[in-house]
């Protein structure tokens, strides 16, 4: 090991850490390919498992606890210490002999042992997905070994960018009154139009029908923009005529709205972005209609129609189970196997039809996806999405085109995510709301993502936690194959909810680092604002972003209504994540977890990063990198905000004057991490 | 309130109350009556939800949040202040939308408010089924609603005594030689014949062919014993004819093994149980039967046959796949719908059977339900579970009567147990576990459990956290309607486990204590030891306990081999239990966690009950009662090894100078609890 002076572990809180070892002294293994490592084990193969002990941690020994058929297996793991001393790799093989194979590793040690730094080390203790705990523990938090059919590879590196149509960009196709106001011919009853440059409304009847013009030929003009970021994915909130402007209310999903440009559109930016070796992902509401769809409307004329099977009516033709009673949202009944074959199975499917030619979507996001299926004591949820990843797997089998499907739901997902249906979730409770808790305003007077209280403001520990804890339930890859979003057309802004640039910064760098596929939600990049999700349906100011970039360099017009700054960092953040595969593919390992400070490393074989993230001024935070195994030493990529990251030698120095974030890649020696 | 002085509580430890309030001072709300009152609601009908918040603790508002339709569902809670200012029940209603409705609650306060005792109280906190958390928690262990048809309503006051039958009693039916050695007419090759004064095989193949002669005949004669404990339930390991004397092995579902004296006998210990007011339950195997069953046998002579599709070939007829491996247990197949309707679906299967005339038993453990079903990529186990649900609801829809069906499963029961399949299981996870990470003998040799190290020690606190976290991810019916085992025919023996009377005094006061139906393995109450499960089927020392009590009163022979104190006890702890309804139905609140001191309250509104655990001597615990609503004193119902309580008024003063336990009876006031 080095000369160098170590730095004394940070004390830890025994709330967030209940074993009471620092983060860097503890043992650690995550589902990245550096502690997993091989070709993905199929059904009936063996997986390679590595633990690493930091020479810090005085473990006596390790034990693998799994469950094969329904009953505990253990195993031993083989000890294989580092050459130069700085810990230790447990290895095993486990047979992932079921679809899933839940695991943890017990780590005993001798009465009386202490780290490296003096904590006292827990006799007994699990090492789970959540972190070390020193007691017994349910298996909810186990690692798993996962061998369901993978989501498609591309999904691992993607960046989406998030486009709710009607805000985006206004083509040349679109006629405008002399305010600029859209009005093409088909202007429809419900539609109010309005200026670019009208402020959204906040709430009320309005939000649905301000008609803003903005089109599928828009978005194709300004793809440029989008790659900019670092994004390869536009994923298009719904594009079905419906009777609202936010179209979740289609009236039918055999066409593509006109005033986006209809179906021709569609195919249009579809072959733009593959031209681009980018892709395309729709958006299907599967809980329910809008009251004017075609087969409301025929469930409505006829109640012995094979449509009103579709529908939940209490008294026909008027009274019906809604979306959270809105009567222009009649749910769909999933007990019918006639709508289920139009809508979501088989290749005959609307599921189908648009992953397949002309339109040649890349994956669907399925809107509602947790009340999908759920009324009253009936729950067909999980049942309807192994059969839409059915058929994707049909369209796969006959076009070889690999396909997403990612499900909105805004509480516990974890039930939903075995592994055989959706690929994943829109992972508000594992990403959003943590984040939130700890970015937001002091004094934030949102509302707390639907909860009836405002925004609370946590602790950096608690926050780690909720993400330990709460991640830890879902198998990995459905944790990297689900959405990460700061916000979303469902939300207020980023920017209003954390209330200043700094930590906005700070935001972006946590969407940049953290396991899952960054989500912006269009305009977040440039600090655009919004209190209510309607409100947050921000047209961009394609002109002030215009301007900018001709500017380049240039500080900028402070009048313009983009924030330069967190746009630049946006592109620097989310292009280290497309450089470095530990950003995308990368496990996770928390290094330290502080009130205002988090940091944590993503772990690769092809390179660890390490990333801080900083809430406000923080005390100065010191690593030895040397607990993590094969690392010499690191050296800065970026630094956005308030922040700083010094390495000397192994010894990392984190500080911050203001929020802000860095970016760091180790240096590492090959030996201790190859055996 | 009275003017006692308050004692301050006990500080907490952060990792066991991450809140860092103490519990004392913690808002409550458990599933118990008290907290959930009136009758229960079925599906679409309203529940009544109380939260307690003790004028300790400053909350500034109470929010309820559920999940309904699998959506998040908010709303109020109304303040109704106590007017003893004790503390402020807070009341909502709640639908029970869906068989089950989780919920939680947000508890939010002021900045900087602090308790009575000035621990800092947080600002947003959420009180789950496991606790008060301060930070975002996944719904894993919310609280939960259940609308599926409850257990069996004898089953929540009910008390299990489970029998080995080999090695109970051997009635004068069964001839002996000279020696006392039974020999039977029908003496099976396996059988190796013992004396009943003989000590069972530790390990190896001799366990399963010891017989002692055991036989139906023999309980019948003993149920003054069992009665005499309070146990009001008798479950027999299985009777089926078979290859062992564990008779896990079966070779047949249509008889009753003539060793133990056939269904005649079986019969004649029913009727002499139901004379009682008491109940059978019996244990079938759905993983396995035994390599001799006429089913395999059937399987093995025809691959054609339809029994050849109940098992697993994997090279007819002589390899297959079995239990863990182990030949002489093949592995049924649940994938056969003929079996199915054999074993365990509707009224013309095994199932059925023994529930109806003659032998009409009132439940049925399954054993190794956490594997039957499961095997690679096929997981039927729910689906087996709902379907034996549905055998015992055709039962009991012609017969009325109302049995039980409890699942044996060794690790994460947790997903199994949604209230529509297995009424409950054997909680070794949720109780069993935790209480020996507890009472274990310092430094034990004893295997852990299964796992592949010896039995750890853990502090009370730890261990509260484990049956906490764990219990709470399982629905609150489940937890009542499952056995609690200190330790079983599977196990080493409890004082084997805890090295010495005192710790088993206070694990026989858990028992009756904790929530679940308490069952004793026959010895256990004696004192009786073994050092694995095989070790563990001791026979019952008939002689000694006749001797003592011919000795009533007297100290007793100390060279018997009964510990005539622990059976005092048991019958002690276990009469309290029948007697007092919160022992059996009562909600759970932890009052205290010491690292040798444990205090608990069982919550009824019939009147609370206190228990206090000692595992060790520990330093005075006092503890204010009127953080319990309504709660004005105490009174000691039992005391027993070296622990002692006194209440002055509402002041409650707990100390222990060696292992043991209290047991107090709340006196209370009715204004608080009623509203």
């Amino acid at each position: 090991m080095s000369d160098l002076p170590s730095p004394a572990p940070q004390p830890v809180d025994p709330a967030i850490e209940p074993s009471g070892v620092p983060l860097t002294e503890q043992p650690h293994h995550d589902s990245g390919p550096s502690f997993v490592p091989g070709p993905r084990a199929g059904l009936g193969q063996e997986a390679t498992l590595r633990v690493w002990v930091p020479a810090a941690y005085p473990a006596r020994t390790l034990a693998l606890r799994s469950v094969v058929d329904g009953e505990i297996l253990t195993g031993d793991l083989t000890p294989r210490p580092a050459s130069d001393g700085t810990g230790t790799w447990w290895e095993a093989t486990l047979t992932v002999a079921n679809p899933v194979v839940p695991y943890r590793v017990a780590v005993l040690a001798e009465p009386g042992a202490r780290t490296a730094s003096g904590a006292p080390v827990p006799t007994y203790a699990w090492l789970t997905a959540a972190g070390l705990v020193p007691w017994d523990v349910s298996d909810a938090t186990d690692f798993r070994l996962v061998a369901h059919e993978p989501a498609p590879d591309w999904v691992d590196d993607a960046i989406v960018y998030q486009v709710f149509p009607d805000r985006f960009a206004r083509s040349s196709r679109i006629p405008e009154d002399a305010e600029g106001r859209p009005i093409p011919e088909d202007l429809p009853a419900w539609a109010v139009p309005m200026r670019w440059d009208e402020e959204p409304a906040v709430r009320g009847d309005l939000t649905g029908a301000q008609y803003y013009g903005g089109d599928l030929d828009g978005i194709i003009e300004r793809l440029d923009h989008i790659a900019s970021l670092g994004a390869d994915t536009v994923y298009l909130t719904p594009i079905f005529p419906a009777g609202s402007v936010h179209r979740y209310d289609a009236s039918t999903f055999e066409a593509v709205d006109p005033l986006l440009g209809g179906e021709e559109a569609l195919v249009r930016l579809s072959k733009a972005l593959h031209a681009r070796g980018m892709r395309l992902v729709l958006d299907l509401t599967t809980n329910h209609t809008g009251d004017t769809h075609e087969w409301f409307r025929a469930a409505q004329a006829d109640a012995g129609s094979e449509e009103a099977g579709y529908y939940l009516f209490t008294e026909h033709p008027d009274r019906y189970v809604s979306w959270l009673d809105v009567p222009s949202l009649p749910k769909l009944d999933q007990r019918s196997a006639a709508l289920r074959a139009r809508l979501t199975r088989g290749e005959g499917s609307v599921t189908a039809r648009f992953l397949d030619e002309p339109v040649l979507a890349d994956g669907w996001r399925i809107d509602v996806a947790n009340m999908t299926g759920r009324h009253g004591a009936v729950d067909l949820t999980r049942e309807v999405a192994r059969e839409m990843r059915g058929t994707l797997r049909r369209v796969r089998a006959r076009t070889g085109r690999d396909t997403w499907l990612v499900a909105e739901h805004g509480h516990d997902a974890t039930g939903d995510l075995d592994g055989d249906g959706w690929h994943g979730t829109m992972n508000y409770t594992g990403f959003t709301r943590p984040l939130w808790a700890w970015l937001a305003e002091p004094g934030s007077a949102l509302n707390w993502l639907g909860l009836p209280m405002t925004t609370p403001r946590l602790p950096g520990g608690a926050v780690s936690r909720s993400l330990r804890d709460y991640n830890a339930q879902m198998p990995w890859p459905s944790r990297l194959h689900s959405q990460n979003q700061l916000s979303s057309h469902d939300t207020p802004r980023t920017r209003t909810v954390v209330g200043e640039r700094g930590r906005q910064l700070t935001a972006v760098a946590a969407l940049a680092a953290l396991p899952g596929v960054p989500t912006v939600f269009a305009g977040d990049e440039l600090g655009a604002e919004g209190l209510t999700g309607e409100h947050a349906r921000t047209p961009m100011p394609w002109a002030a972003i215009d301007a900018l970039s001709e500017q380049a360099g240039d500080p900028g017009d402070a009048d313009l209504p983009v924030d330069a700054e967190v746009l630049e960092a946006t592109r620097t953040l989310l292009g280290l994540r497309r450089e470095h595969p530990a950003l995308r593919r990368g496990g996770l390992r928390w290094l330290h977890t502080g009130d205002d400070a988090l940091v944590l490393v993503r772990t690769h074989p092809d390179g660890d990063i390490i990333v801080h993230l900083a809430r406000d001024a923080h005390d100065p935070v010191a690593l030895d990198l040397r607990s993590l195994p094969g690392v010499t030493g690191a050296h800065p990529l970026a630094a956005v905000g308030g922040a700083t990251a010094a390495a000397d030698g192994p010894l990392l120095h984190l500080q911050a004057t203001a929020a802000g974030a860095t970016v760091l890649a180790a240096e590492t020696t090959t030996e201790p991490t190859s055996v």
